[in-house]
């Protein structure tokens, strides 16, 4: 397993590998690796013949400073981790690799899909999601991406901006992984007290509740906040293709139950299809 | 000469190439094809074993849409002129191959180096120029691309883009071709009258003359105006690099004399170094 620090490195050996035609995978993450991002890197070494990660805490996504600083960094304990997976290619690079100092500055800026959901709780997130993954597109060149549905909104932004902007690399969503608790499993939950991280368990159920029975997502919301979550960023149902919001259960298109919430300080999104 | 009108097309000619490690040279164009663009065509075939030329009139780059309505369109004179250039490819996509009814939007703004020049006079501009070779990058994946120094902001903003964006294209500029006039060859010198034509060889004199003597910029923008030119959108010397004004001639950068200006309804471009 190859440890890339700089852009070069990794392009040396990709290179090689690209020269035989081998199938490149990409799993991009902020790193604080847990169980979903291995069974995603899993995902790549079935899918690629050669497979990259990067591990890389994107500044321009974050639109909270406070959430920047606080995310959690473990390079080592990440190395370690991956070392039995069988990733062919760890991209670790420092800030100055990727944003450096010279940087002109541009924005790619989705146009639809920002309007609702962590688009409208988090100003600015897709377009430093949008940069970054332009950037790591260009530099990796991979055939195939893979992207947790946890954050599907990003996935369906991620999947437009590689078909309006023509990146040739076929984008794969992958099922949330979740705790014993039913918790979706998340970087951020290393941030939580045992005690909250038993209290977060409630947030699959309140989604389990509501596919029951639609009806009574209101209900739900006041039940969390009763409970102890500090604040519903959103508890919605919409149309997983355009992310129109559903109050008509009778809609024909696929429909997914979304969440975010806050707990301990802490954002924590999911959702299930309805 | 491979004339392939669909992205798929295009691939499966370049794939071939590509998997022989063929180097690849790209010029994009509007089509109206002059001397000054045959002139980037040879250079293409010179840098890359395989080279691709593009004619699409990139409607988001049009701030005007008369501009856009009146901007010439003739690919069969076209292909005619690039018979025997020796150019492997011409992409020459319909509208709705580059942009389908579809897409969802993503803007790639450029924010620095817009605030004057070509950026002042038209907005937006230099965001559909990222945006359509952002997607043409990624289409034609090319090694070495090649623009013309008359769009010299244009130039300066495509190599930030491909800097800050990491595509993996080597960005190469192109003197200006000139009519014996001295004239910068220019799509739209087509739509000027036989008179106009002859006046407008006045643009490169006024630029001959202020490297004469950059004191006597304002006298040139007067006696232009006087002579029948109806506006000047800019005249100035600015720093090659960072496109900062210079009125200190002592500068030690390298600098460029810039100019716009309209004749017979036309907007006409050109700069040359001081």
């Amino acid at each position: 397993m190859l440890v890339a620090k700089t852009i070069k490195e990794l392009q040396d050996f990709l290179k090689k590998e690209k020269s035989v035609g081998k199938k490149i995978s990409f799993v991009p993450t902020m790193g604080a690796l847990h169980q979903g991002h291995l069974s995603l890197f899993k995902r790549a070494t079935e899918v690629g013949q050669i497979s990259v990660a990067s591990i890389f805490v994107n500044k321009t996504q974050f639109n909270d400073p406070k959430d920047y600083e606080k995310y959690p960094r473990q390079l080592e304990t990440d190395l370690n981790l991956l070392k039995n997976i069988g990733v062919s290619c760890i991209f670790a690079p420092a800030d100055e690799e990727i944003f450096p100092k010279n940087s002109s500055g541009f924005k790619i800026s989705p146009t639809n899909f920002t309007e609702c959901l962590c688009g409208a709780a988090r100003p600015g997130h897709f377009e430093g999601v949008a940069l970054i993954l332009s950037k790591f597109f260009n530099i990796v060149k991979p055939d195939v991406a893979i992207f947790g549905e946890k954050d599907f909104q990003q996935l369906l932004i991620i999947k437009n901006l590689v078909r309006d902007l023509n990146f040739d690399v076929q984008i794969l969503g992958h099922e949330i992984l979740r705790e014993k608790s039913g918790l979706a499993m998340s970087s951020r939950n290393q941030n939580l007290s045992d005690a909250s991280k038993i209290k977060a368990a409630e947030i699959y159920q309140t989604l389990l509740a509501i596919k029951k029975n639609p009806e009574s997502l209101s209900f739900q919301a006041e039940k969390l906040l009763k409970s102890g979550f500090e604040k519903i960023d959103y508890l919605e149902i919409r149309d997983e293709k355009n992310l129109n919001l559903i109050s008509n259960f009778s809609c024909e298109n696929p429909t997914r139950i979304f969440i975010a919430v806050y707990l301990d300080g802490l954002r924590l999104i999911d959702n299930i299809p309805l």
